[in-house]
């Protein structure tokens, strides 16, 4: 297929954590049956981003990937583990400058927690809100989440690209599949290259969606002692409730002697990432958010 | 506490697998309240089976540790990787030999299948089915289940002792916590406690039981293509489903192109470890069980 329009490429990326196997196993099916991603406007391409971790199953070899991409260290020659020169690599192969900055990206991720579908966005551009908006009025099941650190987003590999998302999607054990969070990251990864479709035919449908998008104010961490080992688990009741309002006196944490932690803030908060088996080692219990409800209209750059 | 019986230790290990936490984290919180696994009949005590393996939250370094335990390995001096020489210092501690094999072993383990609470008998001594059928008595939820290959069991740890279990927790993630089956395990391993400090005090209760087993009848992999790799996932009917009957015909996988993939077994069986994270290694993606019904009596050897 011929590139008719600057922005109709979309490079669909699995594996960017090698034991989050959704992503990765749709990624192999689209290299084996590749028409399945290619639209009359939009040329789809794959990329297995951290091969080696997926190959060990591990979520990476020496450092996180997905950390890896802060436009300074992609530059730094210095810095060389397997996933710095795998990250310098991926900045190449999305030929990193002002004509890919137009190119789409859907990095596919998958969490221990209970993420359901979760779009987020590379940025607030209104032209990814826009995509969000059109995913959801379509599957109201799917959540938008913002992380709350710039610092973190530009670090990671979505970041590469002016436009697209990271697909999160859970509860799925590391080192798994999940059949129907197979099925139903597939069917989002179509309705997202349909809607470039039609945006690049020039029949840019009206829009005029509500969206919802849950913004992280802030990262909690496991209540650990001096020697920083955890001393409580996330409390039952607060368990595989991603996204669910979580009220002031609500219980969060369950010590392993059984004593409850309350959560101490004094506004009700939305939390996410609950669980998640790789955030551990991050310090992270939870991420809260605040719901914020967005207009959207038809916007184009 | 002063040795009485000959039986009356029990040791509890946790972390067998480095990347099981529950029984792990579970340990740790004996360890430092310790009477909480003391009886008067009984002393318990604790073994973190796989440090390194947890510090790195990884099922284990070199080789599943919980597969070196073969009578032969143990005494062969050639063979030393890290799990390796582990278990040969665990069998030490253990003291094997004929009067340490009158000790008792709850071994702790979780995973990402549906096994909900289930005990793996070290063998099938009448005093093992009856500990387990003391624990259905008391909640009925409880399964009991049996391998079915004698030679995997020999190469577990808890085969150095004659008497004890294993008990198997899910779901959970790996390198996750769960406070519910936390708790649960919690709980199973004081019934234990207590039960054994109720036979050493020779008041031995009126027994007379019915025990389910779900014995253990064979081992079914991924379809796969001729490179290994898997085809196919768990079908979303069967997925989570541990312990329920799978008639012949229904459906079992379902492949990457949406294709069901039915069970072609003439009889009922009861799956178990379905998608169970390690064992995508070993080329498990379920083991079928039969449903068998035993009497138990009170029996003391």
């Amino acid at each position: 297929m011929e590139s008719t329009d600057s922005n109709n490429r979309v490079t669909i990326v699995g594996g960017t954590h090698g034991n989050e196997w959704i992503g990765a196993y749709l990624v192999k099916k689209f290299e084996q049956i590749p028409h399945l991603i290619q639209r009359e406007h939009v040329e789809g391409v794959t990329l297995l981003a951290n091969p080696l971790a997926l190959a060990e199953n591990r979520r990476y070899i020496d450092k996180d990937l997905n950390r890896c991409f802060r436009r300074e260290d992609l530059e730094d020659l210095t810095i060389s583990s397997y996933e710095e020169n795998r990250a310098k690599d991926i900045a190449e192969m999305l030929n990193l400058g002002e004509k890919s900055k137009r190119d789409w990206v859907i990095d596919l991720h998958s969490s221990t927690a209970n993420m359901g579908i979760t779009i987020i966005p590379v940025n607030d551009h209104p032209v990814n809100l826009q995509l969000a908006a059109y995913l959801c009025s379509i599957n109201p099941l799917i959540k938008v989440y913002r992380w709350h650190g710039f610092e973190q987003e530009q670090s990671c590999l979505r970041s590469l690209c002016s436009w697209g998302c990271a697909i999160e999607v859970g509860a799925v054990a590391q080192g798994t599949l999940d059949a129907n969070l197979f099925r139903q990251t597939e069917e989002t990864v179509h309705a997202i290259l349909n809607y470039l479709n039609i945006i690049n035919s020039e029949t840019i449908p009206e829009l005029d969606y509500p969206l919802i998008i849950y913004q992280g104010i802030e990262a909690i961490d496991y209540p650990r002692n001096e020697k920083g080992e955890i001393q409580a688990m996330i409390h039952p009741q607060l368990q595989f409730q991603d996204y669910h309002p979580l009220h002031p006196g609500a219980p969060m944490f369950l010590t392993f002697e059984g004593e409850t932690i309350a959560y101490t803030g004094d506004s009700v908060v939305y939390p996410v990432f609950i669980n998640e088996a790789a955030y551990y080692e991050k310090g992270i219990a939870m991420c809260l958010t605040q719901k914020k409800r967005y207009e959207i209209r038809s916007v184009r750059e």
